[in-house]
Parts: C-alpha cells; sequence; structure tokens
C-alpha cells in the first residue's frame, strides 16, 4: 500500500479506456489493461486525462472510470485522476468522491473551450484548491486548454496547499524550467510532471520528476527504461532511447487524429481497445491502417510484435504499396471535393 | 405557431441563462427574459450557445434548460437549440429529445479541445446528420472550437439534408463568401448565419440570411434594428447603427472574460442574471464594476438605462476615477505578482 | 495634371516590375504596363508594395523603379510610392526623394522580421513622419510585419500631420472599422484603404475610400468597376463582381506563393513580366502551369481572354488531367522525401 | 590559423555592432569588441545575424561589417558571416565576397517577409547552395522568417554538398531531435546549432554541436562555460549554470525590443553600443532604463560589474522605485491614449 503523501514520482501512464463492441466501457478489458501496465513498470496511473479522452465520456462514466481503476490497482501504484467537470462545483464534488476512492491526487485540467485570462485560470483553481480534499495537479495544455502561465503557478503554489504539482503538455522546455525557477524556491515540494514525450529526458534533466506520457500506455517498458536511464545518469542510452521514442511517438501523434494512433498501437501490443468513439471518415481509417502498419514494424523494431505480413521496408523506406495506397486517399479526397 | 420548415431567417438570440443565489437555474428569470426578448423584437431564441455558457451547464441542466424555454416561447418564436454532448450517440439523443420537444432545429458546434482535421469534422456531422431527425445548424467557431472548413461545409451540404444551416462566428467576411458561392449552387435552401456582431451590416450585404448574435441578448432593439436597416437597404442608417452596436459588443467583449461583459450589461437592462459559474479573482471584479460603470454611459446614450450615479464623461473620455482604479488594480497586481 | 493635396481615393494598384531575361527591369514594358494600367482606368498607382516585391529589389532598384513610374505617369494620376528603407534615416532620404520627383504620398511598411510592440512601431512611424516632406501612407500587414494597432493608428493621426492615410491589408473588417470610429472624429481628412481585395466592397461600404488591390494589377477593369458600382450604390450588382472578384482573388492569392499566380494572370492578360526573382521548385513551376491554365478560364469567362486549348470544364469542376497532374505532383513529393 | 574546413563547434557570437554619436558604424569599437570576445573565449563570430540587426544595415554597411571583422579576427577564430541579401543573386555574391574574404561559411536566413512554402524555402536554398563557393549554415528562424522544415533540411542536406549545418532559434527541441535524426545518416559531418540560450544545455545532450547564442556577446564566459561544462558531462554544474543564464536571457530578451536589452547589458560590460538605430518611444526608454538597472544587479550577482547605485534588492524582490516608476509609465500610456 502506498502512503498517500508519497510525492509525485516517474511515469504516469495516461491511459486509454478499452470500450465494446456497443461502445462501452470493457469493464474486463480495462482491468486486464491496468495490470498489464504495472507489470510493465508504470509508476502510476493517470485516468481521464487527454489521452483517456475524459472529454467524450459522460460525466458518470468518467466517475466509474475511476472506480473501476482504483478498485483493479487495489493500491499498487498511486492514482492521479482527472476530475476536471463542467464548472467548479462539479468539479470539486468529483475530487470528494475521488479523496474517498483513495486516489493519491487528481489533475485538473484548465478551463477549456472559453480562452481565459490568467486572472481567470487563477480564480478557478484559487475557487477548486480552496474546497479540495485531495492534491491537485494542474495540468497545463495550451494547445487545448487556456494557458497556465508561470506567475499564475507560482501564485497557486504559494497560496493553495493542495496544489502539489504541475503537469504540463506544453514540450516547451525553456518554460519548464522558468516554472522549476519561479516554483521551487517557494515551494520545495511542488512536483514538476511533462506531458510531452519527445523532451521527456531533457526535461528530467533540468529538473522535471517525471511524466504523463501517452507513450508509457503503449511501449511502458521504453518509457520506464528511458526514465530509469536518465535518472541514473546513463545519459548515451537514455539519449539513444529517446530518439526510439520520439520515432514511436511522432508516428502516433502526427499521422492520425489524436489518440487514435495510441489506440491502434496498443491494439497491435494484444489490448482490445475496441473502436474509439469519434468517428473515423475512410480516408481516416484507411490512414489509420497504413499506420498500424507501418507501427507493427515500428514495435517489432523493438521486439514487442512481429513484423506485418509482407515485412517491413529497410531504413525507413517506404514500399510502393504504401505510395499507391496515399494516391487512392488523394484521388478519393479529390473526388469528394468535386474535383474528379 | 410558426410552421417547423420555415427557414432559418433575422436575429437567433444567443440566451444567457439566469442563475439564482445557490446558482442554480433560475426557471422564473429566464421565463422572463425569454418574453422580454421577444417582445423587442428578436426572431429566434438560441439556447446552450457558447454565450449560453453550454458547457459550464451539465446534460441535465441543458435538457432543462431546452424544455423551459420550449415551454415558455410556446410556438411564438423558433428555436436553435445547442445540441452538442459527450459524443455523437449522446448528441444524437439530445437531438431526438430536443426534436419531440418542438425545436425548429439544433446548432451543433464543431468538436473542441482536441483540434480535429477536415476530415474528422466531417465524419463528426455526418454520423450525427445521419442520424438525427431534426434539422441541424453546423456551428463554426475557430477560436474555440475545431474549424470547419469551405469543402467541408460543402460537402456536407450536399450529403446530409439534414444540415440546413451554418453559423459561424468568425467574424471573417471573405471566408464567409466562400461558404456562400461554394454551398448555394448546390443546396439553395441553406442558411448562413453570422455570429460575430462586429460585422453583422456587411455580413448581411453579402448574403448572410441572419445571426445568432450576443448583442441581440442586452440591446434587442439595436440588433434587431440593424437587421431590418440592412435587408431594407437603408444603408446610411444601418451604417451608423452598426458603427454604434460595435462600440457596445467591444466593451462587451473586450473587457471582460467572455461572456462576463454580457451578463454585466444584461443585469443592467433589469434582467437578473445572478453571478455566472466561473470564479472571477479579485481584480476580475474590480474591472467589471469598471465596465458596468462605462456600459451603464453607453446604455445611457441609446436611452436605454439612466447615467450611473455621478454621470458619464463627455465623448470617450474616461474620468480620473477611472484611471485611478486602474493604477489601484495594476498595484495589486504587481503586489500579488511579489513585486511591491 | 493632379493636384498634390487632393485626398487619397479610389484604387491605387501596386503594380508588378516586369523583369527582362537577365532578371534586370524591363523598363519599356513597365512603361507599357502602366499606360496599360492607366488605359483601364485605375486611380493611381503603388509601387515598391508587396506585390511588387519591394524586398527584391536592391535600395538602388527601388528608387529606379520610382523614377520611371514617375517619368511614365508625367501626372496623369497620383504615386503612392513604397519608401521603406533599411532603417528610418534610409526611409527619411527615400522619402525625400520621391517627395521631389513629384510623388502624392509614400507608403511605408510596418517594421517586418522583428515583431516590435505597438510603442516600438509609434516611436519608428513618428520618426519618419517627423522628417518626410511628403505625406505617409502608414501600412499595416499583419500577416508580413508588425501590427499597428488602432490607438497607434490614432496617437499618429493626432500627432503627426504628414500622415494622411492607412493602408490596411489585414482583410479583418471590424478592424477597420475601429480604426475609422477611432481616427475620423480627431482627423475628418484621414483616408482608409483596403489592401484585401476579398472585401472591397463591404469596407467601401462600412467608410473606406479606396483600396490597394493586386487584381486591380490583372483586371483593372472590374476592380475599378466594383469600386464604382459600390460608390453608386448599385449593391445587388457590386455584390455580384465582388463574388467575382472573389474567385480571381482567391485563384491567384491561394494557389502559389506570393505573388506568382498574379504574375502569371498578368501574363496572359499581355504584360511581359518575365520570371520572378524567387526561384521556384518543379513541383511550384508545374504547379503555377496547371494555374495558368485555370486563370485562363477564368480570364476567359471575364472576356479578357481566350479559352486554353483543350477548352475549359463546365462550372468549377476540374479536368481528369488536371487531377492527373496533382497525382503526378504528389508523386514527386513522395519521391523527393524518400517515399518511393 | 584555423584550418578552413574545420567542422562548425563550439559558441559563435551574433556580435552587435557599436554604432557612434551619428549612427554609422564605429570601427575602433567594433574592433575593440571583437577582441573582447575572443579573449573571453567565443569560439567564433556571427556577424550579420539577427542580433547583428542585419536588416538595419545597408548592403554596403554589412559588407564593411564583414571586412572589418575578418581584418581584426586575422584568423584567430572562425567567422560564420550572414550574406542574406534582396535576392538570391545578390546573395550569392555576398557569399563569393565573403568567400575570398576568408570566411569559414555564410549563415542564410530563410526568406522572410513573404512567408514561403516548403517548396519555396527549398527552392531559395537550392539555387544559393549551387552557386556559392563557400559552406552554407542554414538560418531557420520562424518566429521572424519563414520556417525550414525537417524534410527540407534532408534534402537540402542530401542534395547540396555547400550546405554544412543549420543554425535553428525555435527553441524547440523535439524540432532538433528531428531535424539530428533525418540528416544525421545521410550527412555524418553536418553540424546543428541552437541560437536559443535558454535551452543550450539539453540542445547540446541531445547532439547540438554549438549555439549561436546572443548571450555570448554579453557574457561569454558564461555561455562559453556552459557549453565546456556541458561537454563534459558535468551536468549538476551545468544546470546550475543554465538556469543563471536564462535568467539572464530572459531580462535580455523579455523587456525591451529585440535586441535592446542585450546592447544595454553590453554597455554594462563597457563595450560602448552607442544608440540603436530603431527609435524608442519615451516609455521605452523608460523601461529600458529600469531593465539596465535590474541588469545590472544580475551582471553583479555573476561579477562582472557593480550594483547599482542605490543597491540591489535581496532575491528577486523589486523595490518601491520601481513599482513607482512602471505606476508612472502606466499613467503615461493612458494619457497618451487620451484616458487621462
Amino acid at each position: 500500500m502506498i502512503t498517500e503523501k508519497a510525492p509525485l514520482r516517474g511515469i504516469f501512464t495516461p491511459n486509454i479506456v478499452p470500450l465494446d463492441d456497443q461502445g462501452e466501457i470493457n469493464e474486463a478489458e480495462l482491468r486486464r489493461y491496468v495490470d498489464w501496465l504495472i507489470e510493465r513498470g508504470v509508476h502510476g496511473l493517470y485516468p481521464n486525462g487527454s489521452t483517456g479522452e475524459f472529454l467524450r465520456f459522460t460525466a458518470e462514466e468518467r466517475r466509474r472510470i475511476i472506480e473501476i481503476i482504483v478498485d483493479q490497482v487495489a493500491g499498487r501504484v498511486p492514482i492521479l485522476a482527472g476530475a476536471a467537470e463542467a464548472n467548479t462545483r462539479e468539479t470539486i464534488k468529483a475530487c470528494e468522491y475521488y479523496h474517498e476512492l483513495g486516489v493519491r491526487a487528481v489533475a485538473i485540467v484548465s478551463p477549456f473551450y472559453y480562452r481565459l485570462s490568467p486572472a481567470g485560470v487563477y480564480a478557478y483553481f484559487r475557487e477548486i484548491a480552496r474546497n479540495s480534499p485531495v492534491d491537485i495537479t494542474l495540468y497545463n495544455i495550451p494547445m487545448f486548454a487556456s494557458p497556465i502561465d508561470v506567475p499564475t503557478v507560482a501564485r497557486l503554489a504559494e497560496e493553495c496547499e493542495r496544489v502539489v504539482a504541475i503537469k504540463d503538455s506544453s514540450g516547451d522546455l525553456p518554460h519548464m524550467m522558468r516554472m522549476i525557477a519561479a516554483v521551487q524556491p517557494i515551494r520545495p515540494d511542488f512536483a514538476f510532471l511533462t506531458g510531452w514525450d519527445a523532451a521527456l529526458m531533457p526535461m528530467l534533466l533540468v529538473g522535471c520528476h517525471g511524466g504523463t506520457n501517452a507513450t508509457s500506455g503503449v511501449v511502458p517498458e521504453i518509457t520506464r527504461k528511458l526514465y530509469d536511464l536518465t535518472i541514473a545518469g546513463r545519459l548515451d542510452q537514455a539519449r539513444d532511447l529517446q530518439y526510439r521514442l520520439l520515432k514511436l511517438f511522432d508516428a502516433m501523434i502526427m499521422t492520425a487524429e489524436f489518440p487514435e494512433g495510441f489506440r491502434a498501437a496498443l491494439r497491435l501490443r494484444g489490448i482490445r481497445t475496441g473502436v474509439g468513439r469519434q468517428p473515423q471518415s475512410d480516408t481516416q481509417q484507411m490512414a489509420l491502417e497504413q499506420l498500424s502498419r507501418q507501427l507493427q514494424c515500428l514495435l517489432a523494431e523493438e521486439g514487442f510484435t512481429d513484423e506485418p505480413v509482407g515485412g517491413c521496408p529497410a531504413g525507413d523506406g517506404v514500399d510502393s504499396e504504401q505510395v499507391a495506397r496515399i494516391v487512392r486517399e488523394v484521388m478519393n479526397e479529390l473526388r469528394k471535393r468535386g474535383m474528379a
């Protein structure tokens, strides 16, 4: 059983939620996935994150997800529960409930849709922090939500004991350093987690305590090892691994609608993720199939899967079949836009 | 009783929802506000829009809002009901329910938080359109949600009979013209509504059929009159009114966190809006008080309120008290950031 | 002979500079082009603008261009001479020289490359305005240069008599209205010109005095007629023409590197533009050939050229040859990126 | 004497050019500054960079700057000469001239003002690379100029032997890794330099070969030491130094119009920089004086200057005088905007 107050350290997996054929939460597979992740060494779980598509579930489902995960984890690793709801009152209720369930902390994304000013972001988190019985991780993801700027982080860290960490997914390394420089002198216990797998090693080297990394849901062995090697100061090996992780990360994040690339890769690792709730057009589905093949080659390189039928191209090369498919997709698009 | 299939024309008010002292929906005041708006000439209502803060209500509350408004409107004007929920399945259920209630159409904002590609936006709306029993208005608001580009609008208009209109809040006039040029030849019945009050007159002049304008919730008399004058070709008067509306719009939209400026102005018109659900910092509250004073002067100029105690500055001038307040706020900010 | 102090009104053409086979200024063709434009009704010329690629000429060439144009125009229309040089001292020298040559005014783009704050933009223009013997038009083009915000325009208009106009290429209609509302009460003589052809009609309808429009260099007949119809209040005809101009404008501005599309179209009108100074890759050249064919169809629709050999597709359709070309280009790109 | 073909390694200073009271190049002080930099350990010089304000000098002055520096350096360190001119022909002439003078390589910024597509950026550099007698460093600074994307870097590296390095000032660490991953396998000799001082240590740790860092023009001792410590693997000391450099860098880059903060700091180190060519408003000058005082405290902490008269605040605190000044500036701004 972990101590409730252990500081947040290491790799927290923002887990995808497997769905069944009806699009409902596949509880059995979710439980199996939780075990699979813990067995492969992740330090904690982070359900209801962006990778976990918290927004595409109902409020009831979000609670159900935490219940299942708390039950299945059974104290083996700490849980960071995404708790953002429709407004501060609903969010505080979620904090209370997740606290009762025994999560280590909650993570609350900055207000989204509306882009709030720093003063508005501050007021939002302060209201929640004053009323939450459980520790809070700020979640900064400026490409999706209102940015949390450095003075706001510092002010919340200073005024609100409950705010114990920030998860930053901006990928901006100097920004992370500015936060650490501003907050650490006034709150030495504050934890800094990066959500940008592409820079995990350098982020750890400038003082981050860990990460909430989507890759750790697919290749937990690699993300965990990268963390261990970096912490141990074995930089040559860490650098090599960071470059390999970058390749995987880019393939999963750039080629398809987020988080479809991660879902596709997870299926290759044997987790029955089911089909995501965001519909995909024919073009997108073709692209996903192609991506899946490419991911299988990358995972095979790492020893996690077999090569796909027909083999993989040497190097980073792309075979003529892929080109043919791309051309077909382009033709399709042209046709749909009335150009053919 | 309006005919269900009347085309969407005119000014639809994206109404704010009054709250009581406990932060709950103030049903009585909402009903009074609906009457107030209809009496002042708006052509329709648009509950659960961005101005209506759909995101800060729970799914149950969003349904309750539509129920109240349908009941109170009692067929006097058409209702465009915001119906976006957590995923396509939930959204389709909302479409079905609002259809049973008798709304003219639903409006569905493009997927937000995640920024989807055009293919993803297309797939999302197609899935909903194929399953909705009620007409659908696409809602494009690129500063908050995934943009709906011109080819996607054209494709949805062509393939989906249920998609009958677009509400575009980009404020980009050539973009509106490109949509009209692409869609009108294939769907002459398609309606184009602008959500950007600052350009209502020119938008109507290039072919828009109306607007869903937040100002119409505060000064319905002006927004409606601007529509009438423009449609009647009385451009000199329309231009003058558009400039006056711009001044009001800018004051409400630029000085405070959206939609707090609109709420503040609405209070000045005698609607008991209550306090919004997004907490405001002390600095923001001081700024809102100042804005309220400024809005009172602007509304007094239009004859809607008395001048505030102490009077209004001549022209656009700002009195010394305002400057003193601004300086106080700056000092406050500096202090909070440890600089004083 | 125009009076020097006539206010800036109407359509000023930001003319392209024809080059010869050695890439030098083709003086004879430039003179012929000037006559061609004036004969087709443009109200003025605007050499050394963005369309005129001022940046791709040397300081000496920029002066030579103005000399030729002043000489050829011979007082028939006013000249607005782009005068931005390396720094304020060089710019002021250019102002002095162009003043001696007899231009009506200069146009000075906001500082570019470095993105200056409003205070920096203000200081830059004030320094020039205090030392220029000739009237100055501010040039706001935020996609390329430091934005000139509304308070800065108002302050410069108030403090600097020499600043008599702004050319705004943002295409943002409410922004234009905000400038007019802020400046006109303090400087009734100030002129507002739009550089965004896609919104010329609506810009004129909210109070603009004219435009510096790249389309007027290619289809001066249309741009001029659109201006005339709008000013005359013949809105139905103006709207129709604005839509046709938008189609041409989009084809020229979106399909190729600016201003290559305009150069290609100008060649179709019989002006020997020569090859631009910015090199084009093979892919770009193929795209330009394709664009040229499409432009020829659009210009043929307007009666300015014959249809290309092989004819034009009905409606906006695109023939199979175009699709084949696009596919070839895609294949090429893939190949160059090592994917085929 | 350095070998001409030594690979680009270490810290290249993008030097500011001292000006005299007439605003002309102060040759004597520039020579003294060159010596001062070399004595303090920079590995090379990079005149006519962004910090060197290449754009604010005339073409003749840019040549003169390189002449002076080549003469003064006298082979002690390699020179990377900024060579971007009005167009490819002028740029190639500059390459030829600088080659004759004996520079190690030129650096050419991506086309600016116009935002070119990747194909246009490729065509531009290829044209220059095919005709340049001297090695070329690509210069990517997406906040000021057309971005050079990864496939374009890879393609140029593959096709053009003359292209030997890239200077990337994006500060985006994963982007740097993507470039290294794409280029190193095909061009093992290719050098990667970072222009973003805030991330120098992490950039070196993922494989960069050095930097062109503006801080090295002001505190060459620190930037050089940071490079040495990082290369030597003394990460704890390097990290500490990187945080201190970040503080200095942020003060110089964020508080004033670039590169005024660097010029102000350089003056504190005893270099007579003169006044920059971009005029400063009164507000900006007051802010610069305030910045200068703050910089003097930061430089005093590092032992490079005395504390300013009146001393420095403890920690990062700010004294009441500073607050009074800020308030005065705010009042000033309000007044200028007609609000007081």
